[in-house]
């Protein structure tokens, strides 16, 4: 087993499924023992952010607490060089 | 013009492009004068009730504030009768 120390106590949601993010904020909180996690999404990832947190208060942590939400907009830069507004989400929960 | 009156003050983001959901909230805001717009959306919709808010803040109303986000399951039945969970959001803004 390779233990690698999380360098944060975030989670980026990126294209994997739900579940993995799910696991990886759960290890944060279980193994890390970190107080809070803050999970991180933007474009069509946000739903799956959203899930993430769902899905963790359903199936693993009961009594986890949504602290914050915020809303944003991010400039990425796309393949073509163009510049474009990208909404995003920062959940942040605790237990 | 056609101006029947919006029972209240809610938008639910469906399958329609974002611009149509930027629109009926800006005539919420306008027409109907109501000082909150309810942003509500359920699975993968939920990224588009961000990009609504986004969209809405960078295009149309600087000064838009987003007042509360709260994030939540619903119990849907599908079309095989089985109940799935289905994660959601609600976005109040004002401005």
């Amino acid at each position: 087993m390779s233990a690698v120390p999380h360098p944060t106590n975030a989670v980026l949601i990126g294209r994997k499924p739900v579940m993995n993010y799910v696991l990886a904020a759960l290890r944060l909180f279980n193994q890390e023992g970190v107080e809070e996690v803050v999970i991180r999404a933007r474009g069509r990832n946000v739903c799956k952010a959203v899930d993430t947190v769902e899905t963790l208060r359903n199936m693993f942590l009961k009594d986890l607490k949504v602290k914050s939400i915020n809303i944003y907009s991010e400039e990425v830069v796309d393949e073509q060089g163009k510049k474009r507004r990208v909404s995003s989400i920062e959940i942040v929960v605790s237990r």
